[in-house]
């Protein structure tokens, strides 16, 4: 049982220009499954150094940072911890007594996801070039992916990033694909892409891995195209459980269980994310 | 029921130099009992214009301010409303879409307790010149009492006082007592003076009323000696609520029944204080 708000209660928050209600679910939901004296809110802002200002006066414990403030909280912390400082982007604030550390969980999340789910790296091939795209090529590169292929329209940022990580850049698909696919753009997003296929079905059919990381909703064209091959599949309802599950080990030091994660996803999430966690 | 915590909860929360659980455990039993989307939870700061920066900039709907803030938060603030105004100290500040006003929830819930329970004006004897001592002063004289004396060992704090409202000013108690006694001072607070009667025996059995500020416990020497003589009451353990409904109000806009105030009484602080309570 979750003792009753009080002063040794443990603040934990988010801010993003758009607030949602998931991580609020998620988090508190775990929190009342371990008994652990913490309360998780989500927040908005339209002044970010007053809001870290209260963070770190009020001793709030965590801030999961969303967009759009993802880039301009770095001069804001204290130190960067080297998954933010890899990619220049953060994505979590963890509170240690006034001292505020930056760290990037969606780089942990993707990179752990690779190397538990893909037995070896393989040549990939990946759309988007966005802050997301920035963790995900990261994150290959430090799980051993060594070949592979920016595509993305925007040239100034998809041959910046493929250059960071010794990859090629391509403003368009190539003609073949590759073993690994990886959606990094809106492509099958809730909203105007939503019946939008990330890449052509011959790729899909041609691959070993279809990766995505859209979420809302988890089934998006290519996930259920690949899923209709018999593809190896990593959505991007694990990305955003798994980069969350991250943040909560840092606040509480407790790393909650696979059944407990999944319970708390069903009730943040809904059925449909919970059922794309692991077994 | 109270709906699961989420971007549209507000936050509402207490600072002050030794936190309480009180406080958090009033207001969220009254947002459970009347389903109320709201959170409450206290916070200490060692830096109190960051702490009301981060109000600010997180949009928590209100605060409680403590000792030893009552007095520093005044220019961090955007408004006084007159509660506040007339005695310099600032114990809530609400904030309307980034406007902070500053509140003083003591003197409205003393001057409402005076003109409720005492049907006239009384000549009062006011022992105490503190920060608490100000705000019974100014909700006296508001209330229509004219005539008083405060006795107080501070000479500038205690003439002062006097001076402001038109009362006299003592430093140690005169010869006989008045049908109005006030306690302002820890004389019978847990702690050293514990076991110390706020006024003689003599001037207890010749009141009318006797109102005691100390809360913890609300049955204070003076109070059990009033009892027994049968004399009217108003209690610490009233103005702790009553301060605090008013706060409640301000932050929700609700007021709550009688029976709500007295339940959530029970659960924050107590039989003692929910007996304490008008019934």
């Amino acid at each position: 049982m979750k003792p009753p708000i009080g002063r040794d209660t443990r603040l934990c928050m988010s801010l993003s220009g758009r607030p949602g209600n998931a991580g609020s679910r998620l988090h508190n939901r775990l929190y009342e499954l371990l008994g652990l004296d913490y309360v998780y809110k989500s927040f908005s802002t339209t002044d970010l150094p007053a809001a870290i200002g209260g963070i770190r006066a009020l001793r709030i414990r965590g801030c999961a940072i969303s967009m759009p403030f993802k880039e301009a909280v770095i001069p804001l912390v204290d130190r960067l911890e080297e998954s933010a400082r890899i990619i220049d982007s953060v994505n979590t604030i963890v509170n240690d007594v006034g001292v505020l550390t930056g760290y990037n969980t969606d780089f942990v999340a993707v990179r752990d996801l690779l190397e538990r789910r893909i037995a070896s790296p393989q040549p990939f091939l990946l759309r988007g070039s966005g802050g997301m795209a920035k963790a995900v090529a990261a994150a290959l590169r430090d799980a051993g992916f060594d070949k592979g292929t920016i595509v993305a329209r925007n040239e100034a940022a998809g041959r910046a990033l493929a250059e960071q990580y010794g990859y090629a850049w391509q403003p368009a698909l190539p003609d073949t694909g590759a073993p690994l696919l990886v959606n990094v753009t809106p492509l099958g997003m809730e909203g105007p892409d939503s019946e939008a296929l990330a890449f052509p079905a011959d790729f899909i059919a041609a691959c070993d891995i279809a990766f995505d990381v859209v979420a809302q909703p988890v089934e998006t064209p290519f996930v259920r195209a690949a899923r209709a091959a018999g593809k190896a599949i990593i959505s991007g309802g694990e990305v955003i459980v798994l980069q969350a599950v991250e943040q909560f080990a840092l606040y509480t030091g407790i790393r909650p269980t696979p059944e407990q994660v999944r319970d708390a996803t069903l009730f943040a999430h809904g059925p449909e994310v919970a059922a794309s966690l692991e077994a």
